[in-house]
């Protein structure tokens, strides 16, 4: 059995304080879809992983998109009639719109009002907004801030460039004994987000770190990319490569308190969807499949019609879904350690499932074989139930026939896909379900 | 786009009203499965379509049937001994058994009461009465007045005939874009019955009247048929045409105010089932969908498995549902325009949807299009939530892949197939959904 | 119509009292996997049905397993200080482990205990325990019993014998007009259990029975086998005859208060599974239909991947789900003749399905023919409903295009397929639903 969870070395406990810890030195860092804090991001990722990072110069042309000018920023203010900052980029990289052209210069109240964004209804906190595809500027600060502004002149100050550069994204390709792969995307361009998506930087992070050391059937490629044009780059680059891709997942949001949701691929019922749906099931009722729909993150491209990779997404309470999203307010407290280390759980056993999912034929097919003679079958007769490990042993001998992956004999069976992976917040759960049968009784099929 | 509901000019307000009008004119006439009754029904409805009628000789062989001998009707009473018409045919055609038989003789009461048809259940009502197949005499009258008929002589008197002539129906053939057809029928064979089916009549002539000079892509087919024997000799004497029929319905009951019904074809899963059940289901709760079963009205003809087309029925309660059927309480005040009109809207809507339900391919497959630069998407990203109009984009370009119909797309996406036609009792509810999208994105496919 | 249950000549209130003296005169036989007892058995159900007694060799090899050695028993007791026979095998078979070897020795109350069980739970029963794949003795006996042996000395001694010998089954082969058989399967090797499975016997040998004098359309082969190794041995045995089987079913467990349970193939939609299907939801609520899992009695062997044969299993409560089973307490009052006589009719009315379960063709499959001439429909036409039989007729006559079973037909119309046979239990409910139609009409197809 390749990837065997008890392979792995980490602790568990300890996977949700590093994903937290990793997540806390990326947060001050301001991200954009291109830029120098993308490429301070990756390099503080490949601390942990041998990252590959890919440049590719804006002009680029990608299917439908171009490669954009690369956005940097020093520093941004909005100052007051006396020189006070007011509004001031050091303290949250959110007050500037991302993409926001240089602007220096005296403005009315009116014509400063025209490129402020606020959250009425969330009067105290900042909202995160870009403008990647239309030269603008802008600055986004709490309404109630807002709401004090007084008839003055004010001074409005980006120190950005907007030129000619390159996108940034990170790679590593961990070679199997296959090359079919599993993609594991999350996206790298949101500022100081912590929910969206550091956390799904860190999730990916530590699944490259863990799968590293272990043997691996599948080869395994993770990616940090932009979203939307980072996807679209690389599967435009890569074009060839696509083909391999058997399963995969885009990692987002996998910190916050809710429950947790896979998103199905457009196929909706790809290996990976029905991985998904067998360990959230298990997991029981805090968890939810949700059929594809086009909108969302990465897996837009992966599902594109002339795609339609079997890639689904993992994540938490779906974007939009909490008032936090794409706000100041998905913080440093917003995800929490036990929701890190929850979400990684269960990809990793979603990754289990996937690299041991496999069709067996029994080679005794005619009757049962004598499991008795074989030590495998209770030697008294007449008791009133058989074990659970028994009931495996006779639904895998009975469905092995060539037509039916272990996962489907699970699933119809309804004894879960051995063994179950859990942070210690997971309580005592016991491992049960299927354990290894006798070498003679069943092979792998062709 | 072909047949846009927009280019449709009358206001449908009045359409319920006009349906009522016809009802009104049409509901004295004395009609049956052949006779003068037809030939002066298909003469009003000329008045606002250019119907043509055809007369099918007595004694046709149409499959295993013959069409029978034409039946007329002059005058029709029971007199007292006293020479009082105490059942006047000229009161209400339903005193009369539909075919009855020349009979004018002296009865006593028991050899009259032979030949009487009453409703216990509803002592005030006329039943409706038909022997077609069987030469026979009788009366229908109420309950009440038969428990009051005394002992005492009594005269018959049924000025009919029965004899070789014609089976008489009407046809309006509408020429379309393509020789594929949508066959919508009605029957025209009962007397004094306004939801059955005047009703239906009346609904198959407007939707007549207001498809005739709207571009089309498909030919329309308008049957004003007697029941039974009519869609068998159409089916016989057309059997070449047949497969021409792409879509059909049969329209029956359509006044009444119960809810909206849809009886599937026998195939259960053709584009005029879904089309319906589409429309049904965005009209709310008090619409239903029930399967095909082989009893009901012509769908039974158009369905036997010979022909099997894709035709279904519309209706509102089901024949036999409601204590009114096939009583002289079916009349004037129990068809009401309201329900006239919203019958009217629901037709017409199945009819956009299967006017422009077309299989798009998406030329640009790999990865979304940039619809920002099309002008096509918000520009300032970030904003919580996705406009309705945008996921509607996206969902087809997702799924224009050539498998997909365009309603396949309206049913997976949860989006209503645009736009709707409701009748203005259907208040205040806007427009959306589905909006044209850019012409260089997508085209039809094949 | 073959089989056509009015030419049972039994009265089947007589049927449930002939099963319960069956089952009385086989109560007190000791049974195992082999040995006399099975042999006694069979000639008794030789007074009913004129069963081929075969006898295979120990030793023969049947696909993973070997025929055992064959065992008997005339004595066993245990015997206390005082030469009391405390534990007598003439007082209950099931004092004794099956398949004990020999003994007769002295021994502490420690090593006695080693030999003993008993079910705490249920206190005053005995258990039924057997060891046929390690040699071993032991003795069953009560709860309380045992929590009253003393510390003394105790004699035990089972006049046991294991040799070469044969495994017995017994099978009746009635030939029918085809050569697809129905298999009915019941396992013999049980001790005195009534339920489990005394009334799986008497239901096969009254069904052979009833069913040896009428016409059939299958052949029909009874097996009544010790369980797993009994059907392994024929399988084996009979390998090339496997292919004839079209249906089947394992009985057991058919006479206990219990609702009736059907367990489906592996194949899950096979005919028989419908047909139970149909039966059992006819009969009402107190019935269940589940899915096939690998456990269970013989039909883990018919329905193993190799074979994958089309046979469910008939019970009541299942195996393990109630506290008597594999009990003392699984005796002559648990099982009661309506139950025998419930589950009688249940697999009669299966049969009866099967055997006229046949695919039609109408002769007249454009437009309906015309019923009315030939005396089969309302001549009165417009009245409220159409009558049941009318219906039925129709739902034939629509769906007879050659690809619907007449099942398939009852399913989809919601007919019974006609007609019911119940015990006199079931009351008053008239029989309906299909009836004959026109012999013109339709034929039996291909």
């Amino acid at each position: 059995m390749s990837f065997a969870l008890s392979e792995i070395g980490l602790n568990p406990s300890e996977i949700g304080q590093e994903m937290y810890r990793l997540i806390s030195e990326l947060y001050p860092i301001c991200r954009s879809i291109t830029g120098e804090g993308v490429r301070q991001t990756l390099r503080l990722v490949q601390r942990h992983i041998p990252l590959t990072i890919h440049e590719i110069p804006s002009g680029t042309k990608v299917f439908d998109w171009t490669v954009p000018k690369e956005w940097n920023i020093r520093d941004a203010y909005i100052g007051n009639a006396r020189g006070e900052r007011i509004v001031d980029f050091n303290k949250s990289n959110l007050h500037v719109v991302g993409y926001s052209v240089p602007v220096k210069k005296k403005v009315s109240l009116q014509e400063l009002k025209e490129h402020l964004f606020t959250l009425p209804d969330c009067p105290d906190w900042i909202p995160y907004r870009t403008s990647y595809y239309k030269e603008s500027w802008g600055f986004c600060l709490s309404h109630r801030q807002w709401s004090n502004l007084r008839e003055e002149e004010y001074e409005v100050c980006i120190e950005s460039s907007l030129e000619d550069g390159h996108l940034t994204y990170g790679e590593l390709y961990l070679q199997g004994e296959t090359t079919d792969e599993v993609l594991i995307s999350c996206h790298t361009c949101h500022p100081s987000l912590c929910n969206d998506n550091l956390s799904g930087i860190a999730l990916a992070t530590f699944l490259a770190k863990i799968l590293s050391p272990v043997r691996r059937r599948y080869s395994y490629r993770f990616l940090f990319i932009p979203g939307t044009i980072g996807s679209i780059t690389w599967l435009c680059l890569n074009e060839a490569k696509v083909g391999q891709i058997k399963h995969g997942f885009v990692v987002t949001g996998v910190g916050d308190p809710g429950k947790s949701v896979y998103k199905k691929s457009r196929r909706g019922d790809a290996e990976i969807d029905k991985a998904f749906a067998h360990v959230l099931k298990d997991a029981g009722g805090d968890c939810e499949v949700i059929d594809f729909f086009p909108y969302g993150y990465d897996e837009r491209q992966y599902c594109s019609p002339g795609f339609n990779l079997p890639v689904g997404c993992l994540m938490r309470t779906p974007h939009g879904r909490y008032p936090e999203y794409h706000t100041s307010a998905d913080n440093l407290e917003f995800v929490q350690t036990p929701y890190l280390a929850d979400s990684f759980a269960k990809a990793l056993s979603v990754l289990h499932v996937i690299e041991n999912n496999k069709t067996y034929r029994n080679l005794n097919p005619k009757c049962e074989p004598q499991l008795g003679r074989r030590g495998l079958y209770e030697m008294i007769g007449g008791q009133q139930e058989a074990k659970s490990r028994e009931m495996a042993m006779l639904w895998v001998l009975n469905l092995a026939d060539g037509s039916h992956t272990l996962l489907d004999i699970a699933d119809r069976s309804g004894i879960y896909f051995h063994p179950r992976y859990r942070p210690p917040a997971g309580g005592t759960r016991t491992l049960n379900g299927l354990r290894p049968i006798a070498g003679s009784v069943v092979q792998p099929h062709g």
